[in-house]
């Protein structure tokens, strides 16, 4: 292998927690509106569900790039409607709020740590479908210590498409294959396989909470396996 | 004023003395070729003066938006002819290494320390036209404390042009009145006012030599004006 120079993350499941954040920030809201009856996780998932869906809309052309802000807005609306809250008795700014619970996301235990060691000997950065400021309130408010917010918006394309892998790493000033995707989720380091960089996969057991069926472990020999960030980064020599 | 979420920084010669970390790598680079008699000081400000007007090229929409150490590239090879360098006898490799002398730069000796006082309350990210890998390669090795890599690149657009300021007030998801640009600069300055920024000007006396004639002193109001990264900090309640 090329010697690695910089370490990109996936976000969303890898280094932070998104479905506890989003619950705990829906279930406030549910409860301010007479609506406590409502199941947060099952709301968090079911904003979840709709990421896939709204950037597919992008990834295929049939909208231009926009960021993630903008599409978790759009399906914040919809969840909340599907789940019976009355839209028209909310004030906007307050549904703008519940919306940056995606930037305030806690990482898991070992995430700011295992980042920390890493960044000293590499460069570390997400590479997230996030845009730049939801990625950058969620690293002042988490201590994730990035030297640069990359990723979707940056790279004006939303993984697995190739260009988000190859334009962050020209980007960066290096080949693909000094470039080193970790994330916790298969079909994203494929994507990046394929398009040259390596690969390292960390299992994120509970990320779709208790009953989680995929991504319990890894589905091909990518580079570097690890259970966690500490784990990763000794492997890496930090 | 609206308060300030966000402070953004103009890098060469308000963050790195380019002048003095340019010379270095030319003198370096002439006397390994049989050249140490030309006055590397005197090079480094002809490599500078080509810089606005390569910018200008893509401002003016002849050429698309280019990186800078592409045109930082261009402009060294125009350089080096000018002084009596044979470029046929120099390795491509070598020009690229001596390109990134604009990596390399060392930061006032104030620089960082104030940083990380300002990076404790307020975002803190360049707003150069120096490119991502560039900031990014300069930062990590000279230790400063960035939240964010922003600027030209990830603007699409070369300052003083108004969608480099306003765009990037955009991506960090804040009206334009909460984001100051810090700058040596009274050009810079006057470009952010325009757009609606806040404005602080740092004196940099020696950024271009002891001979100095330019941006002495502020040319206008602005909302800041500080002798150094240090008081400006105190002045911004850091």
């Amino acid at each position: 292998m090329a010697p690695l120079k910089a370490l990109v993350f996936d976000v969303f499941g890898t280094v932070v927690d998104w479905r506890e954040g989003v619950a705990r920030d829906l279930a406030a809201f549910f409860a301010r509106h007479g609506a406590a009856s409502i199941d947060a996780h099952a709301a968090a998932d079911a904003w979840r569900r709709r990421y896939q869906p709204a950037m597919e809309e992008c990834r295929s052309g049939r909208r231009p790039f926009t960021r993630l802000d903008v599409l978790h807005r759009e399906n914040l609306d919809a969840v909340l409607a599907e789940h019976g809250v009355d839209l028209r008795s909310v004030d906007a700014a307050e549904l703008d709020e519940l919306n940056r619970a995606w930037h305030r996301l806690d990482p898991w235990p070992d995430s700011v740590p295992g980042l920390l060691r890493m960044k000293a000997r590499y460069i570390v950065a997400p590479l997230s479908n996030g845009n730049v400021a939801l990625l950058l309130n969620m690293a002042k408010r988490a201590g994730l210590p990035w030297d640069a917010i990359l990723g979707a918006e940056v790279a004006g394309a939303y993984k697995p498409q190739p260009e988000a892998y190859l334009r962050t790493a020209d980007i960066l000033g290096l080949r693909p294959e000094q470039v080193c995707l970790v994330a916790a989720h298969n079909n994203d380091l494929a994507a990046a396989r394929a398009c040259g960089l390596a690969t390292a996969f960390v299992l994120r057991a509970t990320e779709h909470g208790p009953a989680q069926a995929t991504d319990l472990a890894p589905s091909d020999r990518w580079d570097f396996i690890a259970p966690d960030f500490g784990d990763l980064a000794t492997q890496l020599g930090c």
